[in-house]
């Protein structure tokens, strides 16, 4: 667990075994890869911001608990999907559920844990908004995916086109988990909506560092080989940069576009995308958002959680996992 | 259009146009892609089913088309979410998404079209049953495809496996449509009980012909190739009582566990199952269940749309396509 949710310790192990419920099933190959999933962790972020955000209104566990879990089973089951399309066969140091049983029961399962958050989520049938930000999220959560597919090896994309994906892959789940926390337990719009611009802001400069460490990170703490958008053709935000400004850029672009690249041009493409400050540029557009997110802070009621918040917008910018 | 569904024909227009603009898009290959499903075309029995059911009520238009396109939705996304684990590469006559797009795009498309049911369902905030129900169905419907495949290749599965299986995989939303149309229009239980039980008891009848279907059609009219089911490992009915009545019945457990069958494997093991009235004995458990449907109809009242349900559960059971 991150030192930053040690306040949040006791509903976090109550949202880890609401996870473990969940997927107990008759079925032999059902839990065995749900426990698979959730044996190999994650940061937990999503439902740790339902928490924090619940905080702002009256808190009570028992409203916030199946949202908190259903937002983890919607990320999880985004995770297995974007596995099938992925041809990294680790994540999070373990191998994907794709890499141990196909893509078959990796799209099933997926759905399966999605479908289940959908159970969970109509709980909370006196609050539509939930159910219709949720539902929001899912359908923009798939464009996103489906935009990266079809810009894969695309080096003409805009940054316009980065940041319409990456709202959508990530921000808006996070901004969803940041909002509706404090929806549950029935705060008003001057408190849910900065929570929610405050989760978007992070989700932005969240899903930019990924991609950021996804070109410089050391691999035994990143989980997975770096270097993995680059061999799938996702052209991220320092590729961009590095395509405007290399010196090399024919070079890059060459690198780039080939569908099969080698070890050694996959490290060349990486060697010139951290050479031309292109990874110094990306920090900086993940900064602004993070100064966004803090900004966003300051309208809402000035709780001890508030500060634990603003130390998470910082932690976002300077992870290294 | 089936003959059946001339009654409610511009009703089932009007749905035609709802799932054509639910799928309209500024991403051309989300546009694309989902465009080939919708022409693929489908008996469109779902939405069929909801808007009969609806008949039973006081019948407003408005009050089901966002459930019966949702319904629809939810059918097409699980056909795209089995072509991930087909290896059948048309559907319908036609090539599958998977077979052009391949299983990344699949994965996704399912998903977003699953996705945009949960947006119209979210319109039926004030119904709480409806969106119980479909989150229920949904989780099952992953249960019975994981069972599938868990289950692929064991000759040692039982009859109670496959019920088991079929319910899932196609009967409960089968059933959820023949409900759900009268309780968006505000039945009471008397009248969206038997519809549902109308609709469970169709659904299982529905898919056993599928898997008859699946031995002994003409592929012209099938739209596919036929014996798909035993080439992927699927133990469906005829081929369990086969393997309980065949005099050659090691030649055939040989055959059925064999992972890469050649054509003429294939069809020696079609002969056999043909060759020894399981086929038959698999017509009679069908028959039953359409027994079953129709006498639930007598629950209730006696409108004109009571016999054309009767009727839909007689085609059911001597379809050929």
């Amino acid at each position: 667990m991150l030192e930053l949710f040690h306040d949040i310790r006791d509903e976090l192990k109550a949202v880890e075994n609401g996870l473990r419920e969940v997927v107990q099933t008759n079925s032999q190959l059902l839990t065995e890869t749900s426990t698979h999933l959730l044996n190999a962790g994650g940061k937990r972020l999503r439902p740790a911001l339902v928490l924090f955000s619940a905080k702002f209104q009256k808190f009570e566990l028992a409203k916030v608990l199946p949202l908190a879990v259903a937002l983890e089973l919607i990320h999880m089951a985004s995770l297995v999907h974007d596995d099938v399309v992925d041809a990294s066969l680790t994540r999070r140091g373990k191998p994907t559920v794709k890499a141990i049983w196909g893509n078959g029961i990796s799209t099933h399962i997926g759905s399966y844990l999605f479908a289940k958050s959908l159970m969970l989520i109509a709980e909370y049938k006196d609050i539509p908004l939930i159910s219709e930000v949720l539902s929001d999220t899912s359908v923009k959560m798939c464009e996103g995916e489906i935009q990266q597919i079809s810009f894969s090896f695309d080096i003409h994309q805009s940054l316009k086109n980065y940041f319409y994906r990456i709202k959508r892959k990530t921000a808006l789940l996070i901004a969803a988990s940041a909002q509706l926390g404090a929806v549950a337990c029935g705060a008003p719009r001057q408190i849910h909506l900065p929570l929610r611009r405050y989760g978007y802001n992070i989700g932005m400069a969240f899903q930019i560092t990924d991609d950021i460490l996804d070109m410089v990170a050391e691999q035994s703490k990143l989980g997975k080989p770096i270097g993995g958008d680059l061999r799938q053709g996702i052209i991220t935000l320092p590729l961009i940069y590095a395509l405007a400004c290399c010196e090399k850029r024919d070079r890059l672009v060459e690198l780039v576009c080939k569908v099969d690249k080698s070890e050694d041009e996959v490290k060349e493409a990486l060697d010139l995308v951290r050479n031309c400050g292109a990874i110094d540029r990306s920090f900086e557009i993940a900064r602004k958002f993070i100064l966004k997110a803090k900004a966003e802070l300051k309208a809402l009621p000035d709780i001890p959680t508030r500060v634990t918040l603003s130390m998470a917008a910082d932690f976002v910018g300077i992870r290294k996992f």
